[in-house]
């Protein structure tokens, strides 16, 4: 996916601050932060939304609060807690159309949550 | 669980607007809803929260996804688009603690998320 941007970071084309990669996922730190801690965590494989997610993507799918949660400890963040937010289309607020979980936290969160 | 209010729900022990109901997860509508559709997404299994999510629960979890994806179909707001959240902990807002994913839409989302 040339026109992806997430996809160039994946590849390593576009820089970005990573802190985490294996073969399958990889986090990133957001360029536009909304507190102090704001993590991007995507699959590697080019899944455009949550729309677009597959049979068999589910053990994918699942490791993203798998690297969320250890993210979190590594933050500081696990214990006073955090926030996790898919966002899928224009509703949503979604920006670049490569799946991504948002990790939001080193604050309380904002209590309107739509 | 016989103190977890999304347990004794799982059980059929209290009400709920059930949406989804399978072996393994279950979905019913908030009580309080933020948006015109919100509704929550559990495991049955008691997880309290993302912080104590086990390697193994991979696919259980990336179901969560997959059941919000065809739910937003059935409320008729996938086009549009819609968000899922999954609060952690005080700093994330969670209220109860069993693990459950919010899909939100019907309206497009508040740009702050954290």
């Amino acid at each position: 996916m040339d026109d992806c941007i997430f996809c160039r970071i994946s590849a390593g084309e576009l820089p970005a601050e990573i802190v985490h990669s294996d073969n399958e996922i990889m986090a990133f730190r957001d360029i536009n932060p909304v507190a102090p801690t704001h993590i991007l965590i995507i699959p590697r494989k080019h899944i455009p939304s949550n729309r677009e997610i597959q049979p068999g993507d589910e053990p994918l799918l699942g490791r993203l609060f798998v690297v969320a949660r250890d993210l979190a400890v590594m933050e500081g963040i696990d214990a006073q807690g955090y926030r996790l937010i898919l966002n899928t289309g224009d509703h949503g607020g979604q920006v670049v159309y490569h799946l991504h979980l948002h990790l939001i936290g080193g604050q309380a969160m904002q209590h309107p949550m739509g």
